[in-house]
C-alpha cells in the first residue's frame, strides 16, 4: 500500500497554529515521524491560512523536504498555490487534488503533465453523483480526461469519492459504501497501472467508534483494488489491519512486512 | 453475517474436561454467553474423545439447547455421530460437515436430503486443492453432487477450506488467501442464495499476532461473499470489525446493529 500521510493539514487544530507561525520544529517533527510509520508521500495543507497560502505551501514543502527523503502530496483547489509548490518540489510530487469541474481540468491537467506531476482525481464534479453508475461514468470521464491531456494511467491516483455510510437516507441513490466499492472494482478493470486511493475517515462521519469503520473500509478497499490511502500513517491500528490484509491478498511476499512489524512491536491487536 | 459459535469443542483444552465430566453449567454457560454475542449456531464438537463420543455429542446438544433457542452445528466427521445427534436435535441443524470423500458423500447427503438439515461443504476430497481453478473446481462438483443429492442450495454453507497464508511457499500452487477469495467469488456468482462460510483461525497459522490477520481475513471474504462465519462470538475485536463492515458493504440498514453495539458497549475501537 502506498500510504499518503495526512497529518500536515493546516486545517486540523494542532497543526494550524505550527503553520501560522512556521514552527520548522513542530513540521519537521510531523514529517520525520510519518516516514518512519510507512509513509510514501506528505501531505502538505495551508488551505486554511486566510491569506498567504501559496508562500505557506512553498514553506511547508521545504521544510518538510529537508528533514525526509520523499515526495509531497500537494493539497490545494488553487492551481497557483499547486504551480508554486511544484517549482521547490523536489522530486515527483503528487498534485491533492484533481476532478471534472471546468476550472481544475483547464488549469492543472496542463500542469500536471508539463511537470509528469501525479495526480489524486476525485470522481466527482460540481456535484458528487450519487448512483453506482454516474460515479463510475464520472470516473472514467476523468480518467478519459486525464489521458487526453497527456497524464498517463500510472500517474492517475483515482479517488471514488467516499461520502458517509451513517448518513444515507436509504432511498436517495446507491449506498456510499457501495458505490465507492464498485467504483473502485471498475477502475481496476479497466486498468491494472491506475492506483486506486481514498480518504478514509468521510466514510465514517456521523457514526459511533468512527476508527473501526475507518479500518473496515480499508480492508474492503483494498479488496475492491484499492493500492493506497490518504490516512494517519501514526494510527497503529489501522496500519496494523492494512498489513494484516496484504498478507491474506499476496501483496507482501512471505509476510515480511508483517512480520517485521511484529517483530518492531507496531502492531496492534 | 451468520457467526456460527465454536466455542464448544472438545479439543479446546479448557473445554474438553468439562465434556468428559458431563459439566452441565460450563455448558450451558458457554452456550448462552455465545448466543447472548450473536452467534446463530452453537457448535458442539465431541470428537476428542476416545470413546463415547456419539452419546457425549447427544448430551451436548441436549444441554445446549434446553437453555438457548438456538439451533447446532453437529461437528463430527463420524455419520454415525451426526445421525445420533439428528434424532435429538430440535429444529433444523446444519451438519459440520461434508466433502467430496466417498465416504461423506455416500452417508451424509443422504442423512442431510432426508432431514432437511443445513451442512457445511468443505471444497476438499482426499485432499484440499491446491490452485485457485483446482478448488473452485472441487467446490462446483461438491454443490453439483450436494444438489443432485437433494440438498438445495439455500441448505448448503460452501467453506472453501482456508490456508495459512504464512506457511506458503511462494511457489507451490497459487497463494491460500487468493485461492480463498477467488473461491468464494465464483461459488457467489453461481448462486446469492448458498451460504459461504469459513473457520477463519488457519489463516493466521504459523503468523505472529494472529488474531489481526483473522480480522482482516473476516473483513476481506465478506468482500467476497462471505455470509456466515465459524467462529468466537465472544472475541469483541472480530465482532466489532465485522459489524463495522456491514455498515460499509450496505448490510446493515442504517447501521442499526452497529449503533446498537456501540451503545451497549460492546465495540472494541
Amino acid at each position: 500500500m502506498i500510504v499518503i500521510g495526512e497529518r500536515i493539514n493546516s486545517t486540523r487544530k494542532a497543526v494550524k497554529p505550527a503553520v501560522v507561525d512556521r514552527d520548522t520544529a513542530f513540521i519537521q517533527d510531523e514529517a520525520r515521524k510519518q516516514a518512519e510509520a510507512g509513509a510514501s508521500y506528505i501531505d502538505v495543507n495551508a488551505g486554511a491560512l486566510v491569506e498567504g497560502e501559496v508562500e505557506t505551501l512553498c514553506w511547508l514543502v521545504e521544510t518538510v523536504q529537508a528533514v525526509v527523503d520523499l515526495p509531497c502530496a500537494l493539497d490545494s483547489p488553487r492551481p497557483a498555490a499547486i504551480e508554486a509548490a511544484i517549482q521547490v518540489h523536489r522530486g515527483t510530487p503528487l498534485i491533492n487534488s484533481i476532478n471534472l469541474e471546468k476550472d481544475r481540468v483547464e488549469q492543472l491537467i496542463p500542469l500536471a503533465a508539463q511537470h509528469k506531476a501525479k495526480v489524486i482525481a476525485l470522481a466527482m464534479d460540481e456535484r458528487i453523483p450519487e448512483t453506482i453508475q454516474g460515479r463510475i461514468d464520472c470516473a472514467m470521464k476523468l480518467i478519459d480526461t486525464l489521458n487526453a491531456g497527456g497524464v498517463p494511467d500510472e500517474d492517475i491516483f483515482l479517488d471514488p469519492c467516499i461520502l458517509g455510510v451513517g448518513t444515507w437516507d436509504g432511498m436517495t441513490g446507491d449506498h456510499p459504501g457501495v458505490i465507492a466499492i464498485e467504483t473502485m472494482k471498475a477502475v481496476r478493470a479497466r486498468s491494472e497501472a491506475i492506483h486506486i486511493c481514498s480518504g478514509l475517515s468521510n466514510v465514517s462521519f456521523g457514526l459511533p467508534a468512527r476508527k473501526l469503520v475507518n479500518r473496515a473500509a480499508m480492508v474492503l478497499f483494498m479488496a475492491a483494488g484499492m493500492d493506497s490511502a490518504i490516512c494517519d500513517p501514526l494510527d497503529d491500528a489501522l496500519m496494523s489491519i492494512m498489513l494484516a490484509a496484504e498478507t491474506v491478498l499476496n501483496r507482501d511476499e512471505f509476510c515480511a512486512n508483517y512480520i517485521a512489524a511484529s517483530r518492531a512491536e507496531r502492531l496492534v491487536v
